[in-house]
Formats: C-alpha cells, structure tokens, sequence
C-alpha cells in the first residue's frame, strides 16, 4: 500500500520503519517483523516498529537510514509491504545445525546482510554458528569472493602493499610505523584499519586520537596520491560491507571466528587493490591464536590468498605480552611517536617489530634482496624519513602529530598507580586481562583512557615499584578497572 | 546527568532511549550501547540511539516501555548514565565456548534477560551456546529454579492438574478436548500455553481465533475459579517472563535448545502451581523429537519435574504425522469444536489421542483406577459434558464457540486445492514441511491461513483426488506457500 512519509530524525543503526497498530494489521506485520519500503526502482528492507497514536493511517514514520537509501522527503509517498522471512535465515538455520553451505547460499547470507534483511539475532546467529561448526575451505572461499562482490573495489599503480596483524594482543600498535617506513621508501600502502574487535583498540581508534579515519573511497584516492599511503578506518569505505557489519555482531561477545577473519582480513586486501600483503601472527598464550594453531592460520592465509591472487607471507610473531607500553588509543600513539621521533624512552619493543615487518614487506615485494629489508627499514626509521612521512600521511588526514607533552595532558583525568605488593620476577602479562581491563576504563571510546606498563616479562620488580597506571576519562570507569585489575591479576 | 523525558508514542519491543549526539558523546554512550534510566527507587536498561535534532542537550526521548516501567510523564526529569556492558555477557561467552556454568552465572543471566540488560543479539548468542553446547543436569536445574525465581508464583486449591504436548506435530490440537474433559471431571486445570515456536501455530494463536487468550494472573484466577480451568497464553502472565523473552529469540530460527524446553515446561508448570503433569513427547521422523531421543527426554522430565516436587508422567506417542487434519489457526479449532461436539465427520485420530492424555492424566492424579481412565474420558466427551464445559471456558475468556459454517466463512480469502498427479499409498506426511508452508501462508498470525490435509498414512489417493487445501489471506502468500509446497514435497 501507498503511505507518506513522515521523518524521524535518529539514526536507528538500522533501518526502522514505524506504523500505526491499523495499518500493521492490514499489513499484517508485527514489531520486530520486516516491511519492503519502495519508491521508483529503490526498496529498502526495514524492520517494523508499532506506534500507538503518533503515526496516522495512511503515513509511514522512518528513520534515518530509510530517508537517505530511497532518498525521500516528508510527505512523500512510498510502496510498503510484507517483507517474507529471507531465504537465508534457512541458510543460516542449516549452518547452525553442522551442515556445510554452498556458494550461493553463502553468497544470499552476505547479500541480505548488506542489504539489512537480517535481524540482529539473526547476525548473531550467523556468527555464533560459524563459531561454533567452523567452515570448511569452499566454504570460506565463497564468504571471501562473496564479501568482496558486494564491495567496491580500488586499485593504484605502483608497488603496492599492504599488511594486516592479528589482533587481540594489547598494545602492539605497529601499523603507523610500518606504514610510514614503507611510504618513505615509495612503496604505496592504502592501509585501512578496523576499530577493537577484541582488543582494546583498533588501529583506527588509536589514529583517531589525533587525526581524522573516516574517509570515503575518494577521498582515500586523494590521500594515497599525495602521500603513498593512508591508514583509514575500513568501516565507512564500503570495502567489505558485509564484513562491516559482521564485526559489530562479533564485537558483542568479543567472538571471532576463524573463517571470518580470514574473510575479513582478504576481502579488504583484495577490494582495495593489494598486491603484496603481509600478515602478522602473534601467538602466545594469552593471544588469540595459540602456537599450535598458528601454523595451521598461516596455511589458510597463504592458500585463500594465493587462491585470490594475492602474494601474501604470513609470519608468526611472540604474542606473548603487550609489544609498547601504552594500552589504549592516547597511550598507544605517543609509543609511536616516541618510536618514530627515536626518543631515548621510546619502546624497543615496539621499534624492533616494525623495523621486522617493514622489512619482512621489502622483501616480499622485491624492494631489497632476501635478508636486507631490515636494514632499509632501520635505516630509514633513524635518519627521519619515516617521522616525516607520517608527518605528511597525518596531515592529509586532516590531523597534526602533537607533541608528547599535549598527549600528556589528555590522559585520562582520573588515573591510578599500581604497585607491586612483594618483589617478583615478572613471568606472565596476560594479553586478554589487560584488554579486558583496558575496556573497562573506557577504551576505545575515551581517548585517554587505559593501562600504561611500566615492565616486560622478565623483569625484576621490588616491592612498592609500579607496575602499571590505569587512566580513565571517568572516576566510575576507574573504579571498575581497578577492581576487575585485582580480580583478574593480568601481571603475575 | 538529569535529563528531562520527551515521551516517544511508540513501543519498539523493549525499552529505547534516544538522545541527542552531543549528549551521548558526553554520557560517552554510542548507538546500541546500553544507559540506565532511574527515578526515585525505580531503574531501567535501556539501548540508546543518537538523534539529528529532533532531541534537545537536556532531554531523553523514551520509548512506551520506560514510560510504563518508571511511570514517568513529560517532562518529568530523569538521572540516566551509562550502563555497563552486563556481567553476565561474559558468561555466555563462556558458555558459547563450551564450558559450563555455575549456577549463579545463570541465575546472571536469567535475571538480565528479564530486567532488559541484554540484546538481540546477546540473546541470540545464549540460546545458540545452549543449542549447540547443550546443558547438563545442574545447569538445567539452575535454569529452572532461575527462570522460576524471577516469575510469578500461583496456587489452586483441588487436585491442581497439567499437560503439555512437545511441539513440532503439525496440528495435533489435544489440549482444548484434554482440558475440557479433565474440568468436566472436576480436576482444576490452570492451562497456559505459548504461540507458535516451531510449528505452524501455538495453542493460543489457535484459541485466539474465538475468544480473548491474553489476561493477566488476577483475571486467570477468576476464569479457573469460576470454571475450574483456562486455555491462555502464557506470554503476559509473567510466570516464567525470562522464558517469554527465550522464546521470541528462539522463534528466529526456530530453534528450540532441550535444557530451554524443558526449563520452559517445567517453570511454568511450577508457577501456575501444578501438582501432577503430563507431557506428551510426540515423536517420529519429522518431529521435534526423534525416537531414539524420545527415551532420554521422557527421563529428564521425570528427573527434574521430581527435583521440583512435582507428580510428572510422559507419554511417548505417534508423532509420524499430523494429528487432525487443519494445520493453521480456524482450521484446528474446527477440527477441536468437530471433536468435542462428536459430529461424524470429525478427525477420529484427535478424538483418540484426547482421551488418551486426558486418561493418563485422571490416572496419574488419582481421579481413576490404573486402565481405568480412557474409560471415564470418553464417557465424560460423549455425554456432551465436555463441549459444555468447553463453552464455559470459552465464554469466561470473553468469547464463543462458533458454528462450523460461521468458521468456514473466515477461512483464507485465497485459497488453492492441490490434486495427487499420480495413484499411490501415502508413506510420508513430513510435520516440518507443513508447518513451514503453514507458516509462508501466514499462520499463525492470518487465523484463517493454513493446510487443510485430506489424508493420513497408509491412504491409497487416486489421480485427481484432493490431497490438500492451501488456504491464506494474501494471494502473495497463498503463492509462495504453493511455491514452497512443489519445492518440499511434504506428501509423498
């Protein structure tokens, strides 16, 4: 039926559509229950709110998501109908059940997914069945090229490469070093971050600390062309649509499931134009991927990306503790800039897996012979050029490299030392403790909020020495990482 | 902060707070993150969405369901601030990975579920991890005292009696012959019974069609007082309401984990203060239940129903095909009205498996001797006392038994007769099949959609004959119900 468009000015995160209860009858639609919206060649699918007197009959109150997708104005008239149950919700029933899907089965998911024809419950079932049964490699291979068909793609002249490092390790923030090494060296990096998944931060929330992530795919043209590279947030870019909304679904429970990441990790490779890809995987016990397992990850990698056109190398680093100091977007950025800056306090840590990964990109790509891309990236790094490239790539995100002591000021505004209670030799510093704990200060979404560490495993602490500061934006949020600190123990 | 409340005329299934963005920025909340709103002694979680500009700096727009539970007006103010992400999130997580968990960590999640802290999604995820990981016995008794706990509890004086039939049988409307022979005999039989969760329709879609199934406890007090029995829907009673909200999520994709099944069953047998139960476990190909699960089900009733203090009974029965010949809302309740006003042409497989259960339940209470039930049943429907006793109920619940003709006439406006293309003896009758292509024709919530079914196993049909009717209020439905019934071949 026809009905005019009245507007609600909230974004919903999703498209909803609000009837009066007469109407939802005739349509015989129910809350939660789906409607088809149309106007000329464009329909959107949207779910159904129940309104009790604001909405008359014969008008159709929609959200945001809906106005900016059919492009309508207030007392427009759109095309409303039942929308049938999707034929993947059976899909994704079957997967939940242990059987393998098809390619178009697998492809109808990933479609309905971008086109917003599944509920959240519906995603999450999705999510947690290939969790739970894992997916075969036909099937992963279908969520890859399925993710990207529903994508854009990009493409760049020259060298182009590109590097992606399992998360889930706290701190480790080596993307802006890496790609301002490899930038300066004239290789071209389209580096497009995620926010957290399951750790603290995501390279985007960090850079976000001090610059802009949130381009389009033309804008990120425009940066690239000037500076050889850009490290933006992938979540706007259109690159991998499906997937983008996948990781909201899997940030709930802080689920990841292998064939997912691959596909994740791929699809935006491939759509953005990689050529050379390395991929980092730290393993330990307190990571994401355990050391028996890595090997088997790296296999996968290397056949779907093979499969795909990619070179890709994959290494498996030690994701044993935090690589840098700082957990959380503020803390995480000034160990970079310490790094790229070469301050004498900078981590070495930090410093000596970028100038690994960088190099590891050299080679790969055939920038320098086997064996001597450390010694390009190391270069590089200390004569400045690298400092100066993300000087240059920061700009053009709209953002300005501040000085250490600017960041300082912006740490959280409560903040707590922890002190060791005895002497010890530091023998574990458990990744996801930390990053748990990290969240519960507020990070990512407070940008001075988290955990500086003050020690490596190894290390010698005397009793009352600190071990690390918890900072947060919110003395609640404080409190509350404080406590889960010393439940949890994350530093033994 | 305080905030005053701008009232949104609208339910949107659970509680919804919208504000504005630089107030949200400043509670450091993003959309589909969750705040608490709280006034005097009374608190509720809510998810939040971020307006354009329809919300003022100091104002929060709530939907009907915060209204209601603070009992709040217009411009009342309100002090909202940040929720945390619920504890008990982490404990779905750990059950999603396989572990078990405590019995305080359910009881976590159950009282979660009922005050709202949880998703769509959250939800969804803790029904996949208990389908897929399953429960042992002391989570599924944790479950059930949980789910007891956070309810309502009821209690009847008189040999207070019970029963509930597994779903998944296509038709196999028993319990409004059940109920009506056992209230005639003088047992008390305070029937609750849910919508459609994997089957076409629920006992209450189905009694929906003539009469009021929706009451609070008050009012189902005065129904069994005055009657000595209800048939109402279980969903707004609040006996089990952790189990109401289980069950929606369920519903997606029909899913319908056994530790939820029989926490569902039981709870609720427990609050309405049931002394002595019977369930039916229908079991077969196509049913929910398959025979070599049957055994092992029929002794986990038995185990918890007695860990609860209840005289519980299961029957195994023939659930090989549907039993009654309407699948679908009008079409069960005349096949019921049919059979409780014993007219020739009624479906004498309903007519059998209604006195059978209503025997085993005067058995197992003590109403009759050992064998000596059926008997009593079957004197009490052929005297008429039972169809009498079944217009009591159903004019105490604000409704009237129609004539068959009456019922006829709001059969679906569509309907569509498909003819065997050959000569055979049918061998299958999948329940699963025809709940589906039940469901795509709109039951339950088209009351007059569905399948009317000609035949049973064992049949010979000739070519030509009529196999079934299609019925549905939508001729879109009606077709893609007749697409879907080609596609299944439910009869073979």
């Amino acid at each position: 039926m026809q009905l005019k468009v009245k507007i609600l000015k909230f974004m919903a995160g999703r498209p909803i559509a609000v009837l009066n209860q007469s109407t939802a009858n005739h349509i015989n639609v129910h809350v939660g229950e789906r409607i088809n919206l149309s106007k000329y060649a464009d329909s959107i699918v949207s779910i159904v709110d129940v309104s009790k007197d604001l909405i008359g009959n014969d008008e159709v109150a929609v959200s945001q998501e809906i106005i900016e997708s059919l492009n309508v104005r207030e007392n427009d008239e759109v095309e409303v109908s039942l929308a049938q149950k999707p034929q993947s919700t059976f899909f994704i029933k079957k997967k939940m059940d242990g059987e393998s899907l098809k390619k178009d089965e697998i492809h109808s998911i990933i479609k309905d997914i971008v086109d917003n024809a599944l509920t959240e419950a519906e995603l999450a079932y999705f999510v947690a069945a290939v969790y739970k049964n894992k997916m075969n490699n036909a099937e992963t291979e279908a969520l890859i090229s399925s993710m990207v068909s529903v994508g854009k793609r990009l493409s760049f002249d020259g060298l182009v490469v590109d590097k992606h490092s399992i998360g889930g390790i706290a701190a480790n923030r080596t993307t802006p070093i890496v790609v301002s090494i490899c930038a300066a060296a004239g290789l071209v990096m389209p580096k497009t971050s995620s926010r957290a998944i399951t750790s603290a931060a995501g390279t985007a929330d960090v850079l976000e600390s001090i610059c802009k992530v949130e381009f389009n795919s033309e804008e990120l043209k425009t940066i690239v062309k000037k500076t050889g590279a850009c490290m933006v947030w992938n979540g706007i870019l259109g690159l991998s649509p499906a997937d983008d909304k996948l990781i909201q679904t899997e940030r709930v429970l802080a689920l990841d499931p292998e064939a997912q990441l691959i596909a994740s990790v791929l699809s935006k490779k491939i759509a953005v134009g990689s050529k050379y890809v390395l991929i980092d995987i730290p393993y330990g016990s307190s990571a994401k991927v355990s050391k028996k397992n890595s090997a088997e990850l790296k296999k996968k990698f290397e056949f779907f990306g093979k499969r795909f056109g990619l070179n890709i190398r994959c290494v498996l680093t030690d994701g044993e503790q935090p690589i840098g100091n700082g957990i959380g977007p503020l803390l995480e950025i000034r160990d970079v800039i310490k790094v790229l800056k070469q301050e004498q306090d900078m981590p070495r840590d930090l410093e000596r897996k970028g100038i690994f990964l960088a190099g590891q990109i050299f080679e790969l790509c055939g920038k320098t012979k086997k064996g001597k891309g450390e010694h390009l990236a190391m270069e590089i790094l200390k004569s400045g050029k690298a400092n100066h490239k993300f000087h240059e790539i920061m700009e053009a995100q709209h953002g300005k490299v501040p000085n250490i002591e600017d960041i300082e000021h912006k740490l959280g505004r409560s903040k707590k030392n922890i002190l060791a209670d005895r002497n010890m030799k530091i023998r574990e510093i458990n990744n996801k403790k930390l990053n748990a704990i990290a969240s519960v200060a507020g990070s990512p979404m407070d940008k001075g909020s988290g955990i500086y560490l003050y020690h490596h495993l190894g290390d010698k602490v005397k009793k009352g020495d600190k071990l690390v500061t918890l900072y947060s934006d919110s003395k609640t949020r404080l409190e509350n990482a404080l406590e889960l600190f010393e439940k949890l123990e994350p530093i033994n």
